[in-house]
Formats: C-alpha cells, structure tokens, sequence
C-alpha cells in the first residue's frame, strides 16, 4: 500500500484507518492481555480508558504535543471522558483504536474515540475526550493556555475532513 | 453517631455521607496509592473509572445485587460511563466516592459517582455510569432482563430522596 | 490502645501490627477491590505487587524517604521483587499488609511484605523488595548513593527487633 | 524469513526470538503505553509482571493449555514469581518479551522471562514464574494435578534446547 495513494484503503472498518498508514482516523492496533479480563470474563471498562489514552498519546506523537511538553512544558490535561461499550471483548483477540478530532476550540479541543474487535468485526466502544492545554512550570501552578499554533496546524491537517476544512 | 437518626451528618460534605453509616448518598473511603499517579504527577484518570466502580460494586452489596449475581446469575453490565475532572489528585490523600441512583428504569439504572479529596476539601471528579440487568448463564449468551423487584425496592429505599419518592 | 504500650497487641495476626498504631510490623488495612480479580475469579497476580508498593511508600512516608525525595531529589527504585502467592484472594474482603526491613546495606535495603486475608483468616502472600537509593537530577543521569544517615535512624529505630539491634 | 529454516535468526538479541517466528524463546512485542509510567517518569514495576504474565498466557495458548482450561478445567495458577529489575522503561518505546521453561516437574513447571527494549537495545528485566497445574470445577476446590501429556510434550518440543532434550 502506498501512503501517498489519496483514496483511502477499504480494507478498514469505517472509523479506523491502516495503523501503519497515514490516513486519518488515526489509529493504532494492540493485542488484549489476558489480565484485563475481569471476573465477569470480559474486557474491564477501566481497559477501555486505558485504550483512549493509548491512542490518544500516540496522537499527541504525531502532532507534536508531547515534543512541545517535553521541551517547552505546555502539554495536556484530561478534563472529560465518555464511553458507551457497545460489545464485550475478550482474550485472546487484537482491537483497533483510532482518534479524530471532532471540534478544535481556543484552549481545548475534543477527540471522539472508537475500538474494533478484529476477532468479533465489530465496533465494541466509542466516546470522546475533552483536552485543554495547560502551562506546566516547577515555580507556578499550571494554567489553561491557548493551542499553540504550531499544534493547531498538525490537526488540522491530519483531521481536516472531520473538521470541515479543506483536504 | 445515630443510624436512625433522620438529620444528616453536617459533618460530610455536599454530595457524600458517612462511610460508616447508612444515610444517602452510599459513601466509601478509599486511600491514594502512590502508583496510581502517573508522570504528570497526578492520579491517572483510569483509576477514577475505578474508583466509580469501587462504589458501584460496595453498592450492588449494599442492594443485594452481587448475591443475586451468584445465586441466579443475573448480574450487571456496564452500558455507559462519563466522567468529568474538576481537579488532579495526588499520593498521599484520601478519597471518598460516593454514588447514587438518579434513573431507576425497567432494565437498565443509572449511578451518579463523586469523588472528593480530603486533602483539598474539595469535589474532584463527578459522572455516571449506566447499568443494565443480564441473565447470564453458560448454555446461552447473556441477556438484558428486567430488574428485579427485591433490587428495585432495595435502590428505592436506599435512594428515596433523590429519586423523588417519599422517603 | 496506648500507643506507648511496649506490649505488642496480641490482636493481630504473627508478621502483622494495629495499622493505626505505631508498632512494627508496619502494617496499613486496604479493601479488596472487585475489578482487581481477573477471569479465574482471584485478584490478579499483578495486584499483589501493587500491595507490596502501598505497603512500601506508606513506610517511605513513615520514615521521611518521600520527603527526601521531594527536597532533595534522593528517592528510591526498585531492584527486585518476589511474590510467593499461599492463596487466592476474592472480593469482597479486607487485607492487611505489613512491610519490614530485614537487611539495610550501604545503598541497598530490603523489605519484607506478608499480606493477610481477614476474611481467610490467612496469610495469602509474601515477598521481599530490594531498594536502592538514587540521586535523581535535572541535569544528570540518576546514581545510586549511601543511605542518608537519616533515613538509616528511622529505619534501625522502626525494625529495630527484625534487625538485631536493641530495642 | 522461512519458519522451516532450522538456523536461528541472528537479528534478534539474545535470549529472544522472531515474534512472528517458530523459534524459541516464545517471544511477544509490545508497544510501551503512556499510562504505565508512574510519577518517577519510569514504567511502574506492577507493569513488568503484566508483561511477563501476557508472554505467560501467549505461550499458554501456543502450548494448548488455555484450549485445556477451557475444555476440562485444567488450567494455571501461579505460585510464585520474582523480578530483577535492569533499566528503567520510558514512552514511547516498544518491548519484546520472551519465555522458556526450564525446569518441567510432575505437577508445576518453571519460566524464565526476559524483557528487551527496542529503544535502549539492552535487557531491561528478568525473573521466573512457577505454574502450578490445577483441577478446577464448579463443585469443588481446586486441587493440585499432574502436567497432562499433551501439555508436556507441547513444552517439551518448544524448550527442547533448554530443557537439554534432543532438539
């Protein structure tokens, strides 16, 4: 497959995109663990969270956000989550996660999240996250700050059909 | 302290009540553990989905409904969570978690969670979580039932006031 | 109960002390949480290391280590654990966790952790923790360093009896 | 790569193997996730024994054993477990994680469980499991049983090497 072919691949469930690739949704591909199964013998909801921020970190990589926290200590803080679980997924089987934005405001933006079971081929779980960017420093507390433009650039271009804009 | 006492504690803040005593909304204290937090320094926002499931699950206690799990295989599902965060946590505090029923449907509730740091005096996390009755059973793939009344009287008694009942 | 007491409570188990007193061992009361069993309806072995870690930071906080570690960047890492697991352990129930220093080198010491199943009426887990002591720093790779002679006090003075030494 | 090719890979560090291949050590890779690091910046060390209990639960499905539980009841409990910690882990990284039975007995059996990170090139963890093989059944504790047959010529063929059997 080529990443500069611009007719996405069909091969990928609607809402998810070749992990591999570089068409949006963004989306990353992991086993399940055996251990997060609970006693019900399903998936715990807590995993489904975990699932989020997987995604959600590996996002924040390809738009730069965690560079500019590292180096400039503006990053993210989380201030809402949802999630409707569609199915129960269990061990052993591999989920896709993927990750658009949805809206992009001044100082806080939202990702809606999905996960596909590959074993069940189903969409399993959906719901967003709320994110504001915050000024870390060691002498002050953090406060909220606009979305460096730098940041808004990346998502723009990485979701501009979900966002409306141009593609 | 009275358990029969139909006053309130004054001692427990908005929302929350004695861990120990059996006024609503149902309350349980739970120590920070240290590797909860993760490198921003804050508790990480799966242990919150936690957290709402520790109440949950000393509630469905509480209402007789994990009994029922072993005893007749009808248990709970979780349908849907939200959370919103109001303030990060850190080690070492103490939480309380407290949930309450707002939505007693035919076959499926609905648990508001809050979660306050004593340490900060504060409220500093708040969501639902919506709950629907299965029959389990290893012959045949679990289904939604209908909750059953001993559950329903338990959660209307438990929680008259906020439902709206005559308490 | 006198916390001056030199007569230790027969009230707690052997390798166990009141988890509001101050004798040793040093011992902290958690609730077992229903999402900490996995699919074989027993808390996953990974919990038990989480216990272990309570159990330890609790005794950092008792010993002044975690303030060090804030002022002055010298704090702990792990270098090894064990866990040899007696019995399984089920929601709903209480477990007490006792830590004690059986060895304090140089720049190492070692903890000993036993878990205790109130329900059970059982020791259900035991293991050690070696602990090094680190420089940490901005500027510089961490490196490990000698037990400050503050923290060596609290220890001898906390395990003085596990240690050999007069108590 | 062909699988039938009886000269082991020698791109691989040692200790591991291809995870996509038929060589032992049974090895994994795993994306390291954000959320696993603790407010020391480093991968929380209750982590570690996930990732040793996830290449535990792969190899039990390549031995046939999860397909045994599932089937007759006969299925693992770990007895015992230990972790040298080498290097610390940080984000984004991703580990391979490997195992080998070397020591198979009447009623448990031992693996040996090494972690690599890919980041670093260096060996960043190591310990052993002890399995115990259990009966499990709704009517009755479970009770200790001898390694089914099946099992142990599974294990006997894929840690032939270390096991010291004519490979």
């Amino acid at each position: 497959m080529s990443h500069s072919d611009s007719t996405p691949s069909t091969d990928w469930p609607e809402g998810f995109a070749d992990p591999a690739g570089f068409d949006a949704p963004f989306t990353i591909a992991q086993a399940v663990a055996w251990g997060e199964m609970d006693s019900l013998g399903h998936v715990n909801n807590t995993v489904y969270l975990r699932w989020f921020e997987n995604v959600r970190f590996a996002y924040f990589e390809r738009i730069g956000l965690n560079a500019l926290h590292r180096q400039a200590g503006q990053g993210p803080i989380l201030a809402r989550t949802t999630c409707d679980f569609r199915a129960p997924v269990t061990f052993p089987d591999e989920v896709l996660i993927s990750t658009e934005c949805t809206r992009l405001g001044t100082k806080s933006f939202t990702l809606y999240n999905r996960v596909w079971s590959t074993t069940q081929k189903a969409l399993v779980a959906e719901g967003e996250a709320i994110i504001v960017l915050m000024q870390y420093g060691a002498d002050a507390e953090p406060r909220s700050i606009a979305i460096p433009q730098l940041i808004r650039t990346a998502i723009e271009s990485l979701d501009a059909k979900v966002l409306g804009l141009a593609g």
